[in-house]
């Protein structure tokens, strides 16, 4: 096949790697095409990861063409990149169903295909399990490849330093591809991001550094050049060691290369597929790569939502605000009475509101990268210092931070509020994305008081009550979406320690977690029409050190406790144990019947909101019907 | 006062920092030998961290002499280094009762000083908390220093790393003291290691770098010299750029310095307290240093009990086997019938005694450093490639994977074995290494199993399960100590979620979890003795998917669980859900009373394990005592 001749390949035609061995360097480039139009208009009516699988187009192409999958090992960081991968794998029919329930996964899942070596989701594990297939290979005396891809965004987590610090002393056989699209969600923070753009703007940065560890220690050195060699090494380290970072951890560098060019990655990966040890080799992409609108907005395109191809602009429109946004307006204002109040973000001024806060206080806002642990201990020192700091983190993040919380914030008993977005369902992200974990992660951390708003102006009221009236660890847990109005004239002054009473009733009792009050409240409704009089609470203090709602809570028959997160060390249990000990120290024969409407202990999969809580029969007919044949059993 | 003449200090009479203020450079260096003889004949009563703290007496002084403590801030990494700092600031004292119930702690505390500017405990939180100190001063328009000591273990924590890249970027004025004695606990294993072995070797490692900075760029750079700067750059590299991975986080580097040596530390410190920015000093010192058995000998004299001073040999000798011995052992045995099985230790295999199994095992053995995050998920890597990785950490420090655990193994199922050592009270370090939460963020953990064996034997046929069994995450929880012989003919096979009835009795039930049993034993014969009839057994399963117990339950009045783990997410707290759960299924009108004998949901002091287990009313008496008052109303 001649150049330049008009190329026709077929994509859905490519159902496993092998389709693409024997593709010419033009077929795969036309491949390329077709693969952006495919992800454009099947994302513009699923949503999805948009920009960043842009991105890698040509570098997905080029790692199937070189290695060979299953076999060899190819692990995506986060993960959420690999739709490409997805896509010549086999499971382009399933693109129609991305990210929604029991459809496709945004995120590689060994269960759903052999090429997913290892689940990802969090950022910055890619190499740690990479390292791992590498050990389990080099003890079995196996052969293979093992790749890991790691965009530049996740460089900022300790996981990544950890890893490469092993795999540089083990001198494994294991590449590393940096995809470095100058951006993880935000804009990169911090000295990596930096010298990653001193290597992308230094003067030689194309100098070919292949033969790098060939030419070792050719010249004598000795105190009489020391002055020579002190100027040239500063004019060197600054221009012409792109990897010397990474070489120092004891891999080899090679690059950076154009993660566009085909036939540079190609020749590369071949190259590289020779070379013995740890290799880590940088390709410059650019996020949103062949759609015009995605190139110019990077960001916006990163997750979308269904959109017109032509304008860029989401189908639907969102009219109300989020709880995200309540916060992102409340935290400004609280700032502007309070001057020691400063925000703490990993990564996310975006997602969490932060953005707002950045724009009013630019220097009393602390971006510190993808790096949650980091984030705490951080906040620790600056609370310990006199500062209140206010930790937003999306709840399956913050998990990466226990320790720091438990150890640094809570043995030393700071005030630092939590900002925990994303508690309970957050949807098409799936399992590793479901924030159902922290109240149980929480709860047993000595001083820590975690409460959750029924709705918008109670969501105001508590970060008032965190930042003002708290002064001790305090996390305050919200969900993805729009922030409830149920409820608004409901707004009794926060008492620590005490639940919220919507309505008295008598022998049944709801309790509701924070915005479990928009369903609590609809069933509330029905049984009331079923002839029940139930009474009805807003917990408030999910976790807190004295917990005052036992007392009220002796003379039901029933008490059901409906809260997002998975039963298991969530709010129900705690509520029961409070209970039995209440009444054991009274020796009250009152046992009430006890009912848990919370997630079962598994992780929960991908679907919308009202998907997965009719799933789990916790969506208002679901709940309805439990309590109705628990009451009428 | 002339040189080389006797000098004479007094010790005794320095209650603060400022008594140091004055004194000359020989005063000093006499100070630092009394200083050492103040240690050693201390710490061979009292034990306690003896290694490190006789190894950075000279830079403690030179810290305290040249910084104004409390106001400039003094942070010690991990902290047990921490000593002649708190010898400096009024607590000799202290030191009859170091680490001793209600003594002084061996690790900073801001509650026993104000020049313990912040509690440490855990490895490689330093930098991130003086970064927030530095944050917190600016912001202020305070003027103070900020001083953070790091040990070169604790460099291959990942939550270094996210500091340093954090503080290169701001650019704020910190001081990093990196106290380099070429090993940690262990010997330093990882890139970072190698490289400060590089800089300590390197022939001109002594070269002053305070003037890099100024001389960038001096020389014009084209293409013409590539070739040559290729080659010096090597040479360079390897030999000449001590700092450099320090100076691309955007630390200025200086050192490495003589630790040892008075007059170059005052005088180093002297000249980078008027240099602004973030600067890393690397300081080199000998662990031991002035006692030749700890010199000789720096591993065993890292943590010592109380000791001889002459032999260095410790007053008790050991005669039983620890759990951590019968591990040891353990392992290597069943490593022996199953090649696949490999063992990862986080820079502890003399600690959790995976060192036998080194020996054995060379090549199955991982010790990945301080980096327990990055440990797990390597873990997950080998599981998932086909091996099963036995992974064992300290209780409290597994904390610091807790994300890792559930996101990179549990969300797989993968089969990962935790050995985790130290499980419940640990004494003397107190309240940060106490292992009292790890049964609460396991527990609701999907697809996680957690066992505890009552003694030796039971431990064994744990481990055996674990490897051979449970094809899924499963974590045995341990303490430190003497492994039990208690009821050794009690060998009922491990069937998975089922207790082992070790007596039948009625009405009362005592369930003791793992080592409890101890106690529990004896509680029993009491409560027999007083003409009770109780029936005892052994939890086994703490956590588990299926639990089997309940419907053993039922038929009791009252039912009394002895944990070592804080009662707040324990096995007691699901234990009664789950009998509550099953009693209403049931419809039974059963309902035991539910008695909790676990630790407070706080945070538990020093003092040896009788010492808490009697103060917290779990020991022999205390428990006898709390049951017979229960169930005599």
């Amino acid at each position: 096949m001649k150049k330049n001749t008009k190329i026709s390949t077929n994509l859905a035609k490519i159902t496993s790697p092998n389709d693409i061995k024997n593709l010419s360097e033009p077929e795969i480039i036309a491949l390329a095409t077709e693969i952006r139009r495919f992800l454009i208009k099947n994302l513009a009516k699923t949503g999805g990861h948009l920009a960043s699988n842009l991105g890698v187009v040509e570098l997905t192409l080029a790692l199937h063409k070189i290695f060979n999958a299953p076999s060899d090992k190819i692990i995506w960081d986060v993960g959420h990149q690999s739709y490409v991968h997805k896509i010549l794998t086999g499971r382009q029919a399933g693109f129609k169903r991305l990210r929604k329930l029991d459809g496709l996964s945004g995120f590689p899942k060994s269960h759903e295909s052999p090429f997913d070596a290892f689940d990802t989701g969090h950022s910055s594990t890619a190499i740690s399990a990479a390292l791992g297939f590498c050990a389990a290979r080099d003890i079995q005396n196996e052969n293979h490849n093992v790749v890991a891809i790691v965009g530049d965004g996740s460089m900022t987590g300790g996981l990544v330093y950890e890893a490469l610090n092993n795999a540089g002393r083990t001198g494994t056989n294991l590449l590393v591809v940096l995809n470095d699209n100058q951006m993880s969600i935000a804009a990169n923070v911090g000295a990596v991001s930096r010298h990653l753009n001193d290597i992308r703007t230094a003067p030689l940065y194309r100098i070919v550094k292949n033969d790098v560890h060939k030419i070792l220690g050719a010249i004598p050195l000795g105190k009489k050049i020391d002055k020579t060699i002190e100027t040239v090494k500063d004019a060197v380290k600054f221009m012409m060691l792109p990897g010397i970072l990474f070489e120092e951890m004891g891999f080899q560098y090679f690059g950076p290369i154009d993660g566009h060019n085909v036939k540079t990655l190609l020749k590369t990966l071949q190259k590289l597929q020779k070379i013995n040890g740890p290799i880590l080799l940088h390709v410059v992409t650019q996020k949103g790569k062949g759609y015009k609108l995605a190139e110019e907005s990077p960001d916006i395109f990163h997750g979308v939502e269904p959109f017109n191809i032509k304008t860029g602009k989401a189908l639907k429109s969102r009219a109300k605000l989020t709880y995200t946004d309540v916060f992102s307006n409340a935290i400004v204002k609280l700032a502007q009475k309070e001057p020691k109040l400063v925000a703490i973000t990993a990564a996310m001024p975006g997602g969490t509101g932060l953005d707002n806060f950045r724009k009013k206080f630019p220097n009393r806002l602390y971006d510190v990268g993808i790096a949650e642990a980091h984030a705490v201990t951080f906040a620790a020192g600056m609370a310990k210092a006199g500062a209140i700091p206010v930790v937003s983190i999306y709840s399956s993040f913050l998990q990466r931070a226990y320790d720091q919380i438990l150890h640094d914030i809570c043995v030393q008993n700071l005030h630092v509020v939590f900002a925990i977005d994303r508690a309970g369902i957050v949807g098409a992200d799936g399992e590793t994305h479901q924030g159902l974990f922290d109240i149980s992660y929480l709860s047993h951390m000595p001083n820590m008081t975690v409460i959750a708003p029924k709705n918008r102006a109670e969501f105001e009221n508590m970060l008032r009550f965190a930042v003002f009236e708290h002064n001790a660890p305090i996390a305050i847990r919200y969900p993805k979406g729009e922030a409830s109005e149920i409820l608004s004239t409901h707004n009794q002054p926060i008492v620590y320690g005490e639940p919220e009473l919507i309505t008295k009733g008598e022998k049944t009792a709801l309790i509701s977690v924070g915005a479990m009050m928009d369903i609590a409240y609809d069933v509330l409704q029905n049984l009331v029409k079923q002839g029940f009089n139930p009474s009805l609470y807003n917990a408030r203090f999910v976790k807190s050190s004295e917990n005052n709602f036992a007392k009220h809570l002796l003379n039901y028959s029933d008490i059901f406790i409906l809260e997002d997160n998975v039963q298991a060390g969530g709010y129900g249990e705690q509520l029961l144990v409070n209970l039995v000990n209440f009444a054991q120290t009274l020796q009250s024969s009152a046992k009430p019947n006890f009912h848990f409407l919370a997630f079962p202990n598994n992780f929960i999969e991908q679907g919308t909101r009202a998907e997965l809580f009719q799933r789990y029969k916790l969506d208002e007919e679901g709940a309805t019907n439990r309590i109705l044949q628990a009451l009428q059993g």
